[in-house]
């Protein structure tokens, strides 16, 4: 298959700025083209935009806006996973030959429409994500007897993270307690517990192989994807303390790249809620189930960034269409040693984890520099 | 490049119908699933769904309902030409081996967001596309000496071919006269010159060659593919008796499957007003600028199902998310010798052209049999 590389990005502060979603676009494309002196409009070829707000026909506008008439141009919607969905689109056009140069950009407001899930007749009035990470807490903590304060390390690393990405919406430092005194949303979640909506952008560029040199000296190849959906309805999830479409899509995109978690250097999780992470690295095969808390404390007490290096939601904030290209972004600069002081010391192979609504549907991506 | 092939097919009645998104959505795909004898859920390994709803997450509510659980899947949005960008990301997928039978649903709703352009603050007040199409209809009459009288024989001609289509929304015929006694909307336009929003859906299966012949005996290929935006505001567009962006996607789409204007059979052309018909046909080669009434005239007087057998907007209706799919499985039935009482003598090639916003983005499709 021909190779797909990440060779420019461009990032907005994450903040709960009222600014219109053309803005936010705007935004994180120049601070791609301001960070990449060779690239030109009439380089790219295809604009994809990310999001899940009601405007229409953003990707024309985004092109109108930079200068830049391309060929292939739509939206991409999957709420949180719109991120990733358009990355792996994105690496099919080139692939397939229909495009060489593409810039994905992804948005959101604040107040997107896409936190609520509002299909799902079955969840009665809990149509709020909160509701299912409730529930979630719950079946795992009673699985595998972990605690309140177990959970709470997860958004205590994370803001730690983020404290060091000048982007992330949280630069507070937090404690176990802080998290176990924080307003308590259900039975089983506080507001320490999830990851803050907010206003943010990112933007990012794959070429084909042939062209990548032009854009970057140290391209980041994307080389295993995996993507599933189990369903629409988190009442049709298989098991509250596993997430069945992160399994499946890890599982092919180690296949994909002859990876397996064992060789990931560095990696981001789809951490909408403190549960998540150590579900999602159970389900990816990074520890047996159950075991997910005592990796993500063993990371956090040796000080490494290997998990969440940019924050992960929790820290970094989550406007959905811009997530999962946050996410890629923040793994190409890990593999291009330019994450600064968040940089892992061994970083050659590095994964993404996206997801939506309650892990009914997964993207897992294997990066290499 | 690897093979693409459409191999199935199922589609809604267009009306004014008050159905929810889903309901058109399942509607389209079971009458898919029902024609098609070998199909089963397990076969599908991607969903993408084309529309201007504001409804998130409508792929894996799609699949669930219909009981798919696929790898890819999200929605794609581009206005009106939003179910052939769908089309082509499936092409892309299937040809850089990321999928290999791709179910492409579009649906709409007859109160659309997509009918109110609402970005382009150039416009002032006039964000109907109707300003838009009296401009043209303006500046085309001007341009070529062509009366209000001359533009009449598209609706026509297309609600003529619409009455042989059982899936349309018009299934009246009109005259000359008719049309120019309609409601005046705008100096340039009346009413029988608009297509109409509508509630219909349109399901299409594409396939690589590998599974092509599991579900149909005669696959119908993807031969060729032209996009292009040139802009998305009105104002930037480049004269209004032309349109650069379909010219651009006609040429494309005939140079990668190495035909040109002179060896298409049939085509299903983007006539959102009148006037759209003939420039269409200009821009992409079918004849000198000026001359695509005379064209028209001709093609109607021989009776032939040439362009817009389906019946075009104008006959078929507008439910935007759809229409690219629809009139794709136009030429798709056309090509495989399937168009009943709308099938044209000779049929080896045939072409889509599909558009956004005053052409400020088009799509061409070359497929063959």
């Amino acid at each position: 298959m021909p190779k797909v590389a990440v060779v420019a990005y461009g990032h907005t502060k994450f903040s709960n700025e009222d600014l219109k979603i053309e803005s936010v676009l705007l935004r994180a494309t120049k601070n791609l083209f301001d960070s990449t002196p060779n690239l030109e409009q009439k380089d790219i070829d295809s604009v994809l935009v990310s999001t899940n707000n009601n405007s229409k026909y953003l990707s024309a506008i985004l092109s109108e806006m930079t200068g830049i008439q391309p060929k292939i141009a739509h939206s991409v919607e999957s709420l949180c996973n719109s991120g990733t969905n358009a990355i792996v689109s994105a690496y099919s056009y080139i692939a397939s030959g229909l495009a060489d140069v593409i810039l994905i950009s992804g948005a959101e407001r604040y107040d997107s429409p896409g936190q609520i899930l509002e299909w799902d007749n079955m969840r009665g009035e809990f149509k709020h994500p909160i509701f299912w990470a409730s529930i979630f807490s719950k079946a795992y903590k009673r699985e595998y007897s972990i605690s309140e304060e177990d959970l709470a390390i997860v958004p205590v690393k994370n803001h730690k993270h983020a404290k060091k990405n000048p982007n992330a919406f949280s630069q507070k430092t937090i404690s176990i307690e802080d998290v176990l005194n924080s307003k308590k949303l259900t039975e089983d979640l506080r507001l320490l517990d999830c990851s803050r909506p907010c206003t943010g952008g990112a933007s990012i560029l794959l070429t084909s192989e042939e062209f990548c040199k032009k854009f970057c000296d140290s391209p980041i190849w994307i080389t295993g994807i995996g993507q599933k959906t189990t369903s629409a309805s988190f009442t049709k999830n298989q098991g509250f303390d596993k997430m069945e479409s992160t399994k499946q899509a890890a599982q092919m995109a180690f296949q994909m790249s002859n990876h397996s978690s064992e060789n990931i250097d560095v990696m981001e999780v789809h951490d909408a809620f403190s549960v998540c992470e150590p579900i999602a690295l159970e389900s990816m095969g990074f520890s047996e189930s159950g075991g997910g808390i005592k990796m993500i404390k063993e990371s956090y007490s040796s000080e490494n960034f290997k998990i969440n290096p940019r924050g992960g939601l929790l820290g970094t904030g989550h406007p959905l269409g811009a997530t999962g290209i946050s996410q890629t972004i923040e793994i190409v600069q890990q593999l291009q040693f330019k994450a600064e002081k968040r940089q892992v010391e061994t970083a050659s192979v590095g994964l993404v984890h996206n997801m939506s609504a309650a892990a009914t549907s997964s993207t897992v991506l294997v990066l290499e520099n």
